[in-house]
């Protein structure tokens, strides 16, 4: 390993395969014979699951392979070892598309922190099933889709959405508080590609209205949950959690007016993992080198 | 309100009743007209429940009505506003009965804050469906009573323990990693004076073996529950809660290894809480004078 | 008590004075006959330094004395304990000027909870040492105002925003990650009445860097704190402070963006507490009935 | 990597040197090569430093190479990479003393969990300047010795007990709440083989009576801090930290009976942390392998 100089772009391989003697010694000496600089690596055995997982992420520069023949070079590997792979590299920017319904404070959230450069990534359009969050859209210069769902229409919009998405080579969507249940049609045209938050802490409180729920139950902690979506609503692999604490003199109000800053900070954190390749997922569960 | 003497013996009432003007005017007028010096009071409405709390600790020495009589002389004040009323001597140290299973953890953490003067309690003597932790009891000089629970015998054994507990002028079960269900003949007999901690953030996971289905889940935080006891597993009225971070590296073991020192800080805290009278109970939740 | 209707405007009361037998029933009986519905009641007595703190919030809907008579009307039992007060009307809004430099994030989350009415103040103006962050506040339509602090320009520069914030009825100034050091020329103008957000948990690393100083010491976890500003830096009293963990992976540049999320988290609920008038101080510390 | 048999024994390799490339693949490679089974691996790089550390877990059923040979073996790579390392064996259990004074709960929280078996060492003795905690030793029949400290004679106490602690092979000493300053004679015969329980969010509050300090200053969280003991009190390389909430409600024994909870949680997922080989020191930084 070495330390990387500042901006030089980096590759990262993420790698999942059933767990057997010698996966790090082969990528190991893989990449130290090819010149690769080794900045970050991270392993982890599933001992129940018997799988392995490992994060890899190494300078381009004096690599000896150059990153168009990359994918061949690592086949054989790959195939020694029955490796699931992805490679990214880091100067690569994903393309995220932020769905959003009323609530502002994750959507302002995300793009503080896209402003400030924290979360590397372009926001190339908004997609929304109200017209509130339109005129935050507009001062941030990003255009903005209005896309209402009404009884019936569901399967259309979201045709509609995924057609968009596409054309704009989006390959990460946010649900920052978005009020709709993604049909199969969504989630399987992005599989671990849409990270929503769940205002509660999972699987606790699923479903509408969980501070509602927490209130009712008398909680002494509301939580909040960032995961990946599947079909099934609220079961996703989970990706980060948070709580805060309430005590009985809480109202419901106090429980979403102290929950709005624990969702961001979920959400924002969930994002930025995603976006730095750290997140892997297996049997519903995630690994994420944090 | 006055700062009290160290150690001279306090009143407290714990007051529930019908949220209405002139509650708080009227008390604190009793109090003062009687020379009561006020040295903690807390109040709390309920606004959906339409339902007032308070919780008033006032000095004894100096006082104008002797304590035998305090029932009578406030009973206008409660009739009037239709009070439901608990009252306390902080010189009358309650008794309590641990229960056990095998787990040593929360078992140990109450008898240590127990020997420090931290939980001001006595502890006639210990219950276990088990022996495994008799050595523990006797190292401490607590009576330890063995109940094993078979089929069929549940009902015969806790009437038993029932008889020895009243025989023994216990008020507070602190159920410390018991692992059995308690019957209705049994928390009929102590209503809101059986504490247990359950080694989840209800409601999620309720039941047997939560570690195992947080881990099955992927969540990213283990949490425990302290409660008191109602005829419904796990869903009586919440004291505290906690939490406590996980990752994909760590095990069930480590989850449960993680979680034990979180139990026992989130028992402690609330058998703590109940000794000093701060508790409510309304509705299923609870009221914290925290 | 009783439960309020909704929006019916209310008066809050803020006292403190010596700690003596008396004055909750002083007041109870002066809100109760004057048919005051209290909303809202909290006190705490400091037994170190002998002092009563209490707020109470009443509706004025109904109340017998008008606004404009109040103080008139509470001289005697202010006099009679010797009390500080201050008194609030729930439907004044507070003004606030937030006070800038270049890092974006608590800027935008106090805009947005402005926004979504989560923050009841008015914002006529921003106020900045530098132009960075111009481009946002015209975004949200506010006027901005630079005040570029040079070699020995600082007390005319503060001079002239002392004026402009008077001017605009200013009753609140919100430090949001503003990195220049105020002089007692404002702190006196504005006592209590500065809001800062150190990115540190103090007193453990004041002054400049402070996460650099973290991370040279090796710390498990970092902090922020939120605390009124006075003469001597990083010593006011203190709000709201938050924790978030932190490991040996982590590099300065990873600890000041987790410690972002926590800064604004943190100084969002001070300005909370603080625009919901439930915060007092004394003796350097402060009393918050959150 | 491979999941491990239950209970077969492991040897685990610390490792730090200067970073260059080729580390991980010429010790992966080692292992590789002589069937070592990895059960856990994980490496970091501090950039600033230039520093490479690692920790490596391998199974010794199977592995080619005697236990007794293996740092006659590992020479010439770490020779070759400038390694500093430690070698041990799961199956040698540590042997640690306990230094104790009054206050019972982080020796009680140690020994619950010495039984309980969550905590894997030996404990031979126990030291104190005091004789208050002695019947807690007996009670767990362990030898307790005393060692009044008095002016003048802490150098040859320390000399006695350095001299006890050889004699019984002790490898590590925790200081569970005892409140002598050790001298380097101490320090140095053990260095960062003493891990300390401060009562204090270091570097805030060090020294004496952190809790009236942190009162004084008025703090919303009070925290508690387990490093190695080094010649500088309270200054050495930190292994755990933790916080928990504290209000004006407060008073410093509040502040104490709250801090109990969260030291004994610290200092025993420290002890936790060493006993497992996954602590590395460097530049006064800990490494933690968690």
């Amino acid at each position: 390993m070495s330390t990387p100089p500042k901006d030089s772009p980096t590759a990262i391989l993420l790698v999942s395969c059933p767990d057997r003697p010698g996966i790090v010694a082969a990528l190991s000496a893989f990449l130290y014979e090819n010149r690769g600089n080794i900045v970050d690596i991270d392993q982890h055995v599933d001992p129940g699951e018997g799988v392995f997982f490992m994060r890899v992420e190494w300078e381009l520069d004096g690599f000896a392979i150059p990153r168009e023949n990359l994918a061949i070079s690592l086949a054989p590997l790959a195939e020694r070892f029955e490796m699931r792979w992805d490679l990214h590299f880091s100067d690569v920017i994903p393309r995220a598309a932020l769905f959003v319904t009323k609530e502002n404070h994750c959507f302002y959230d995300l793009l503080s922190r896209h402003e400030s450069g924290e979360l590397r990534m372009d926001i190339p359009l908004i997609v929304s099933n109200r017209e509130d969050l339109k005129p935050v859209a507009e001062r941030f210069g990003i255009p903005f889709h209005h896309f209402p769902i009404a009884a019936g229409n569901k399967a259309a919009q979201e045709r509609a959405e995924i057609a968009l998405l596409r054309e704009a080579g989006v390959d990460l969507v946010v649900l920052a508080r978005y009020m709709q249940i993604l049909s199969p049609l969504m989630t399987e045209a992005f599989p671990h590609r849409i990270i929503n938050i769940h205002h509660s802490f999972l699987p606790a409180f699923p479903g509408a209205r969980p501070y509602h729920s927490a209130h009712q139950r008398g909680v002494k902690l509301v939580g909040a949950t960032s995961h990946y979506v599947t079909e099934d609503l609220d079961e996703g692999p989970i990706l980060v959690q948070g709580v805060v604490p309430v005590s009985h003199r809480d109202t419901v109000q106090d429980f979403i007016r102290k929950g709005r800053a624990l969702e961001q900070t979920v959400l924002s954190r969930a994002v930025w993992l995603h976006l730095k390749r750290r997140t892997l997922v297996h049997a519903n569960r995630t690994v994420v080198f944090g």
